[in-house]
């Protein structure tokens, strides 16, 4: 059965808290119903009562690839060709790392200056492994076409800019780095979820994300790396762990890869929360993601309209053609940190990315236009009252 | 309060099934009880309520460091020396990263034949993104004092041996490493929570360890890694993750390490599965390490001694001294694999190890004199009249 766009939101799927809007499923995404009660199961029929048996009597073992086909389908990539574990971190070194392998005879590791700065910390740390003298470059976003040349190993890039919300354009991106030889790597962090991706078609060679934003997998949710499937028998994993070896308990000596994307596993998985996962992911069943994405339009349109109208301190920064953004809104404000303290009291949650940038995330499986609407009145309520004056909404917690 | 050996297992502290005997702990520990309201809280309180709130309300941002800090407990580290998450492999490869570049002039890491084979993956796969030529020698397990020379940047080792559970003698060969300029890594993964380990006082540079066995975590539950406290302000990270950055929220272009062991945190952590591990190490409060240990060696002397008597099909294969074993007693049968398919069919769970070692954890906590009894009856049983001829417990599942 597909949903059509009117058939969402789905909110009885999710169990969210009353009198909170929730804007943002875009860094963490709510508790899908079912989730507590598979935890549950797992914990306590699986991992109680079977013990070390539940491996195999519930197929543990299996999960990660499971887990892994039904992401492949929402990320437009085919059965076979995505696993699951790790962080996203860790999946941004393995694709990087394999990568560079494939371009021996290259040094440039082309990003952006609106990288996720984990992506860039790992192509930090791997370089410095590495010591062959690779060089990460950093162009702002919108100059990153031109800068691929036959100098780039590997262009590596997110999707959708964490801040702003701004796409690149992924075929476009993915055709010219082919052209020039590189190997191409898309963080899905911020659209796995979000829209339609087709990276199956696009055919980049690496993409990677997690599963805790638009996909609710729940904090600290295991991380996805998708291999093009003429690769996967070939491509080196570079973190080369039990998990992806030929045959794990055969406890050989040496490493021997798994025969196909199996080999992208590291350590023993995180199986309490890929079960978490694998139940989040019964929300997606039958959801058309283009549907899904006309909706999220909708709603970021109706919001920008409404913020623009009555709260003239806030700037858009967001790009305003919807087509040329995720499923995030963002406007820029000087006192943003506060402000977004005072709208998440007044229960309007959204959150703050460094240095002004108030951001806000529409899922349309959650969320519908009188949401929307009430949280522009109780921003514009925000702004016109000054009510980000208060101290108590000036003091930066740990995380913001 | 301190636990005497006489208060002596703690079987109300587990929901472990009735009906089962379980000896296999050094594999996956039973269910704590309170793991799993704890995860419920996590996951509907902290995630359902609180959303992305909970990093701050529920301090989860803390929580590998929290957590961390009650393992450096149990393996006598110093509070600031652990932190958590990731798996054991990614962990191993951290420290060996870190060792290497510790020694740059040197060029072989130091192992033993019988080390956990993922260690050695992961040594594998290093020693090829590195390209340098670097060598892993795997000297029978005797054999590696001997071994230890001028020309090891690392000897990387496990305390207790997976198969047989013989114990190496941390403290002599870590004083010969160190002698001799090598950085020296334990992997506790069979040590931890199974006897007092005294890691601060041995002083080697690396511990690293897994937590769903002795420790209980569950499965997939989050690896442990320590460094010696005079390194942790200048440790290379090797992955270098948001997560171990001085300023994570900064969202800095450049990776800057946290000033102590947060720098070794990579991407966002297990939320949920720490939360269990934090729950399931409260059983650990108050708990004697060294009542525990020789309570573990009375029951493993036990079970030996009822074995030998009564079975004479099987072999020991683990040390006869129990100061050179872990907590696990291993016993070699030439049809081991449907032995233990017999065994675990009439209530008595161990495991199998390749290519004929039958294993079984003796782990004080939720075992007793009686338990050891009983499946030693059942054990003589099933061999006495040759049970594991049955056909069915002749095919080999997918996890052995």
């Amino acid at each position: 059965m597909t949903r059509s766009a009117t058939a969402l939101p789905r909110k009885a799927d999710f169990e969210l808290p009353a009198g909170v809007i929730y804007l943002d499923g875009n860094s963490l995404g709510p508790l899908p119903r079912g989730a507590a009660e598979r935890a549950m199961r797992t914990i306590r029929e699986e991992w109680g009562n079977e013990l070390i048996r539940a491996w195999n009597s519930a197929d543990w073992i299996a999960l990660p690839q499971r887990v892994g086909d039904r992401i492949a389908r929402l990320i437009g990539a085919s059965e076979g060709s995505v696993t699951t574990g790790d962080t996203l971190s860790i999946k941004v070194y393995q694709a990087l790392a394999a990568a560079l392998r494939m371009r021996p005879e290259r040094r440039v590791i082309l990003s952006d200056s609106g990288n996720f700065p984990t992506d860039l910390y790992m192509a930090e740390g791997l370089i410095e492994t590495l010591g062959r003298g690779h060089e990460l470059r950093m162009p702002a976003p919108d100059q990153v076409l031109d800068a691929i040349d036959e100098s780039v190993a590997a262009v590596m890039l997110t999707h959708v800019d964490y801040r702003t919300g701004r796409c690149h354009d992924m075929a476009a991106i993915t055709r010219r780095a082919h052209e020039a030889g590189a190997v191409m790597i898309w963080d899905l962090a911020h659209s796995a979820g979000a829209m339609p991706l087709g990276i199956g078609a696009i055919g980049a060679e690496f993409a990677v994300g997690c599963s805790y934003k638009y996909l609710n997998g729940g904090p600290g949710a295991p991380a996805f790396i998708h291999v093009r499937p003429d690769l996967v028998e070939t491509v080196d994993p570079a973190l080369s762990g039990w998990m992806g070896h030929a045959a794990p308990f055969a406890m050989e000596p040496q490493y021997r890869p798994a025969r196909a994307i199996e080999r992208m596993r590291v350590g023993t998985p995180p199986v309490i929360q890929l079960a978490i996962l694998d139940a989040a992911l019964d929300i997606w069943e039958g959801v058309d993601l283009a549907a899904l994405r006309t909706r999220s339009i909708e709603l970021s349109e109706q919001f920008i309209a409404g913020v623009e109208a009555r709260c003239p301190q806030l700037t858009l920064a967001s790009p305003r053609d919807p087509q040329a953004r995720g499923s995030q809104v963002s406007f820029a404000f000087e006192e943003g940190y506060a402000a977004m303290q005072a709208l998440i009291a007044h229960g309007v949650i959204g959150d703050f990315r460094t240095p002004d940038i108030m951001r806000f995330g529409f899922t349309p499986l959650y969320l519908d236009a009188q949401d929307v609407a009430r949280a522009v009145d109780i921003l514009a309520d925000v702004m016109a009252r000054d009510l980000w004056r208060d101290p108590r909404f000036q003091t930066r917690a740990r995380v913001t």
